[in-house]
């Protein structure tokens, strides 16, 4: 993505948060991370990120998607014999569809971004509103996708390994790259 | 506490959230934890708790404290070689002042309980307002008070085990009795 995309989607994701109510510092709002997966389709397959804290033990963060939009499926393995990550999702503002194993949604509210469909697997639906979390545990694939007018979402977990994770989707890189 | 000054303590904080912007259950509304830490004397030294997870390795809370409330001086110490619980304080709403080891204030902004000035004895101060944060390592001293207008502040830590805290006022009970 451009400096310039990268700009105008820090500030779509500060507009997300200030909806939410959450404070952030000018420093945090700078230090806001926009996650493209290596897709180059920001507003169907992306995220806007604001890690508190993430040390050795604990992880805390704010999540911000536009309507529709889609973190794609992935886990968080074991590594070195280390449990994986384990994720609270907590809905702030909007509504969040959430998938994970299990009986399969007939007719689900999310879907997938166009052309991508192979790589969702998981299809278990559970719907976050605020005030609405739900617990992951290590190791489960999982997606989300923003509702109609987006979301934000607080996550509390273990410490963040992004490097670790597992993609579905061979497609996916998780480190953004700014031009 | 009677059951009535409980459900008036309970109240108290939902309205503290409230004001916060943070949206709850209903349910969670009921869980709310109203903490005296035994000592009788809720608007000078307590708590109002919302526990949104706390698993063996991740905890999330809410915490609310009214005008000038404290949350006495303790630790979290290492039990049976385990180290002892990490904290992040993010303040959310209103201002608090936190202190912790270090060089003290010459004119510190909070002031404990009266009548048990003694057991405080840590006085670097740290002031955190709205979007404001600061991550305490295990076994540091530490005690907490509301600003002026109160506080809330999201707590994101490793695993919660209050039954091991180790608090520098020996008339000090961490659970909370209500009669």
């Amino acid at each position: 993505m451009t400096r310039h995309e990268f700009a105008q989607r820090q500030r779509q994701t500060a507009d997300l948060f200030a909806r939410a109510h959450i404070v952030i510092t000018p420093r945090e709002r700078e230090a806001i991370e926009i996650a493209d997966f290596g897709v180059g389709a920001f507003e169907a397959t992306g995220l806007g990120i604001l890690v508190y804290v993430n040390t050795d033990r604990v992880c805390a963060k704010e999540l911000a998607m536009l309507p529709g939009q889609t973190c794609p499926e992935h886990r968080h393995p074991t590594v070195a014999g280390k449990p994986g990550k384990e994720e609270t999702f907590r809905c702030r503002w909007g509504t969040v569809y959430l998938y994970v194993p299990g009986s399969p949604a007939a007719k689900p509210l999310g879907k997938p971004p166009a052309g991508r469909e192979k790589t969702y697997t998981v299809w278990h639906e559970i719907v976050l509103r605020p005030g609405d979390q739900y617990t992951l545990a290590p190791d489960t694939w999982h997606w989300f996708q923003g509702g109609p007018e987006g979301a934000v979402v607080s996550e509390f977990s273990t410490r963040s390994t992004d490097e670790a994770d597992v993609f579905t989707d061979a497609a996916i890189r998780r480190a953004p790259e700014v031009t």
